[in-house]
This record gives structure tokens, C-alpha cells and sequence, in this order.
């Protein structure tokens, strides 16, 4: 029998996702068969920088899972749960910073980079809460025994922590952790925002997962197309265009006949968009009624979460006996 | 009805207790009546210092234990429990972490001057958990809604901070908890180690509470005395002599003719000295027996804290559930 590997992946409770969460989600979705799963909504990393916003929580948890169910995450595969709900998250966070050096926390490069980030826009993050928001994820992971975790480039640094942290247990108590490999799925292409920019809700340049086909072609025609071009007969440079980055990803086939066609001036922009929104409607279709079908029934993702919330619950309270023991032996 | 307040205090488990702790159990005893009391033993704290030491937390936890009951504690009156056992304590700890500046934390006075004063013993307390540990300390105060806490002067920027805590998290969501208030009770004389030396188990100059003949005989022949006083016919100065502190506390009564003998030289220190092992002997029967009966009735200590665990973990779940109301609203 081969074992499988156990991954542990979360998001924050944003609300609905947006097509630039769509290569994590179906990367997520490839990684269900291999590996025991553990699909986290992160809603208390959610309040390290968004504590002002707590009351949308709740809501944004929902939208979100209904984009996880509908896009492919498999209940019964996967555990699927609130971090929240599982007060062992906590408990290990806690063990864990007994014996962290502060120092390791103040270095995390993401650290001062966010504190002057969001302090430029008026935000004051400095807590003791966002201090420790890596070891946290430290907590997370290992609180399952994860050996993998799909991560971002930028989050490596917080898996290396992990791995710091693991070891360091390990070394002064008992052996109890894995530690954790990041995997980084090199993104085949970027689909930016409507503007070219990152794709992101704080700035309303994105298109939902299941959009519906106005939401589809209100933003597909905002587009930022080749500013040079102004009549349709122009040359068209498809390398400034973002309709065409969007092409690339959601019309690989036909993406050599329509760059040749912009270029030589045979098709124009809206006719070029007006295909795109017909692909994206057609990708989007089954998303979107298998989102619908999963709000319709009542509960239901309250129960998924509570049935993964219990599985979760059963490891993470295994993993926190080892953990007591280690530390205090046979006697606590 | 008159409602009761209610108080949290606690001590990490360090083992036996000794007469310089006696005072603050006498305290705790007396407030029993009074105030739904919650008395805990502060596991977790006791790894924030001494994580090295952590296997002799569980033994540590049912000798001291013993102390307070065979003192005078009753699990009738008051939830005796481990910390480490409601998960609630991490809980709150992790929510209050989101709220609470990291220079609230920083400036507390006991910070630098603990990492100062341990690390020149070699230890480095540097840690992540160290730094927060008025917050835990804050959130073991909050979880059961205390309004007072007993505590010594040097504790009193920490019941500050739990105040701090407690008015930020009520403004910025819902006014959930009272604001304690410290009760600082007047040391009438503080009882000297042995050597005349603060009594402490690292200094080994204690006499443990409930200590037996042997050990109180040993010890108080080892007190300091005058030392300017050679012959027993030498008028003495009791003000020098740490016997003389131990009458103050136990024989009050006899404590005017025992000064007037040794000052005009008509006692000798072996008597007096014999004098104070019987009063701490007569002192230390009842609590050595009620000690005694009470661990030789075995996995009595264990059910007692399972039972205030019990009692504790039901008013820490409604304290939660109101928290989590509080910042994520009905939904969550």
C-alpha cells in the first residue's frame, strides 16, 4: 500500500472568487486523487489585516466555498473547513510560539513589506496578532502533518519557516513533524485584470468564477485593448492587448489565427472581444449552474464544513496528543 | 440577590509550595466565600520561561495542587483547573492578538527586565510566547469575565494591560468584557527566606507548606541570628534576626517577651529557635495531614481538576460564543 502525502491549502474569506484565482483552484482540484486534502478557509488569518471588516466574514465564507464546490473540490475527498472551528489551530499556534524566536518572526520578509504597504493607505497592522500570522501558518499546516503545500513564489519564505519550526520541535521535544515541502506550480501564463493590472477585487478589475454572461460582457468590453489602434483595418499589436492575454489562456487553439488576423488588421477589437466573451460564457456556464444548484440547497455548505470540520477535527486532536506528550510526557 | 463578582487567579506549577507562598493562599481562601472564584495552574505560562523543564510540569502540577487544597481551597466552592486544558485560553489569546499593538506588548515594564535578568543566567526567553504573555495572561483574566484578580504590586501594569485589552475589544466590537480590577492586598510582613534572603525555591532557603518535624527543624536551625551575638548571655537585636521575622508571623502573641528576652540576653537562640520549630510544626500538622489524606486517595487531585475543568470550560464556551458574535456577527 502506498501512503498517500497529505497537503494542507487555505484562502482567505474573500467573498466570491475571481478568474485570477482559477489556475490555485484548479490546481487544487488535480491534487485531490493524489493526496489526503485539507482545504482551510482561513478566517482567522483573515482577521490579522482585515479585523475591521469581521462582520462579512461569514458571508464571504459561503460565496467562497460555493466557488470551491462548484469549480471541483470534492467533499468527499477533501476535507473541507473553517480554521476557526478547530480550537487546535490555536492551541499549536500557542505551543509553537513558546518556542520561536522572536527574531525569526521579525524577519519574515513579507513582515515590514505589508506593515508599510497597507500603512500607506492608512491601515495599522502593527499587532501581535500579525507578527505571529506565519507561525500561525506554521500551526496550520503541521497541526495536519502536511508534506506538501501548494504555495505561491512569495509564500516559500513562510514554508521555510514551517520547516524552522518543525525542526526545532522536533529537536527539543520528540520527533512528531513532517517537514513540509512547498510546491510552486510554475504558472504557464498571468491573466491580469480588465486594466491590465493585477487581477484583484480591491481594484474592481476582475471577472467573477461563474460569472454570469452581462457580468461577462460589461468587463470583457472595458478591456484595455492596443491604444494605438484606431480603426479596425490598423495593425494591431496583440502583445499590448489584454483581450489577447486572456485569449491565450481561455482560446489556445485559435490564438495563432487571431493574433495573424489583429496584426494584418482583419478582425477588430469588437469582434475580437465578442469571442472572447463567448468562450469565457462557455467556460463559464457549468461553474455557474453548479454554483447555483449548491446556494439552492439550504445548508448544504454549512454541512459540508461541518463534516469536514469534523474530520479535520479528528486529526488535529491525534497530532495535539502527540504534541502534549512530547512536551510534557506521560503525566499532562 | 446580591451578585457575586468574580475572580481569577493562578500560579505556575512549580511543585511543593513553601511559607513565602502562604500569605497568597491564606488570601485565596478567604476570597472563596465572596466571589465565584477560578483558580488555575497556569501550565502554559510555565512553559513561556522554562520550556526545558517541561516533562515536570504534570508532577509539579499535583504537588502543588495538594497545597491548595490540604490550604484550604475547595473544589465546592471554586473551579479548580489546568489551563492548558480550555482551549478557550488559546482561543481568546489568538482573537485579542489581532487587536492588540505590538508596543503595548513591548513596553510592558516586566519584558526587558525579564530577558535581561534571565539572560544573565544564560537563558534565552527571547520568544515569540514570552512577548505575548500578558496577553494570555489577559485573555485567562477576560475568559471568565473577572472583575477582580488578586495579584501582587509588580502584577499591576499586567492588570493594566488586561484593562487596555478589554476596552479596545469592547469598542471596536461589543462591549463583552468588565475591565478588573487588581486587589492588592497589604503584605503585613513579608516572610524572609531562611538566609534573610526572598524565600524562593531556587535559592533553597525555604521551608515547604505542610513541611514535616524534620524539615522545619533542619531549617530553622540553619536561620540566620544575630550575628554579633556570641554568648547566649549577649543582649540580642532581634531586628537583625530571622527568627525573630518567623515569630512576627507565628507566635504574634508571644512575640513582645521573646523580643525582651533576647535584648536582655535571658533567652539563647536555641531556645528561641526551638520555640519557632514548635509553632511551624503545630502550624504545619493539619496542612501535612489534610496533604497526606489527600494524596493517598489515588486520582483524587485528577478528578477534582477534571471536575473544574468541566465547570470552567462551560463558562469559557458562553464568554466564546459571545466573542465570536462580537467580531463575526450572527453568521459565524
Amino acid at each position: 500500500m502506498v501512503v498517500k502525502g497529505t497537503i494542507l491549502s487555505g484562502m482567505r474569506p474573500t467573498g466570491r472568487l475571481h478568474l485570477g484565482h482559477q489556475s490555485v483552484l484548479d490546481n487544487w482540484v488535480g491534487l485531490q486523487d493524489e493526496y489526503n486534502c485539507f482545504f482551510m478557509v482561513a478566517d482567522w488569518h483573515a482577521l490579522t489585516t482585515g479585523w475591521e471588516e469581521s462582520k462579512e466574514i461569514g458571508q464571504n465564507t459561503l460565496e467562497m466555498v460555493a466557488d470551491w464546490l462548484a469549480t471541483g473540490l470534492d467533499p468527499n475527498k477533501s476535507a473541507i473547513f473553517r480554521q476557526s472551528r478547530i480550537l487546535q489551530h490555536a492551541e499549536l499556534h500557542l505551543m509553537f510560539s513558546m518556542v520561536t524566536p522572536l527574531s525569526w518572526l521579525e524577519r519574515v520578509p513579507t513582515y515590514k513589506d505589508q506593515i508599510q504597504k497597507l500603512g500607506e493607505i492608512g491601515k495599522d497592522i502593527n499587532t501581535y496578532g500579525f507578527l505571529g500570522y506565519p507561525l500561525l501558518q506554521a500551526a496550520d499546516i503541521l497541526l495536519y502533518k502536511a508534506n506538501a503545500v501548494p504555495v505561491g513564489e512569495d509564500q516559500l519564505p513562510h514554508i521555510e519557516l514551517t520547516r524552522e519550526v518543525a525542526r526545532r520541535f522536533n529537536h527539543l521535544f520528540k520527533p512528531v513533524f513532517p517537514e513540509p515541502q512547498g510546491i510552486v506550480k510554475k504558472e504557464v501564463a498571468v491573466l491580469p485584470g480588465i486594466d491590465g493590472a493585477k487581477m484583484s477585487k480591491s481594484y474592481h478589475n476582475y471577472i467573477s468564477i461563474g460569472a454570469d454572461p452581462e457580468e461577462i460582457k460589461k468587463n470583457v468590453n472595458l478591456m484595455i485593448t492596443d491604444p494605438a489602434r484606431i480603426r479596425k483595418t490598423d495593425p494591431g499589436n496583440p502583445e499590448v492587448c489584454v483581450v489577447h492575454k486572456f485569449h491565450r489562456i481561455y482560446n489556445p487553439d485559435l490564438l495563432e489565427s487571431i493574433e495573424e488576423a489583429c496584426r494584418g488588421g482583419r478582425i477588430g477589437c469588437v469582434a475580437c472581444k465578442k469571442q472572447l466573451a463567448g468562450s469565457l460564457e462557455q467556460h463559464s456556464a457549468g461553474v455557474r449552474e453548479r454554483r447555483q444548484e449548491i446556494l439552492s440547497k439550504p445548508g448544504y455548505i454549512e454541512e459540508v464544513l461541518r463534516d469536514g470540520e469534523e474530520r479535520a477535527r479528528v486529526v488535529a486532536g491525534k497530532t495535539m496528543e502527540e504534541v502534549r506528550e512530547a512536551i510534557f510526557g506521560g503525566q499532562a
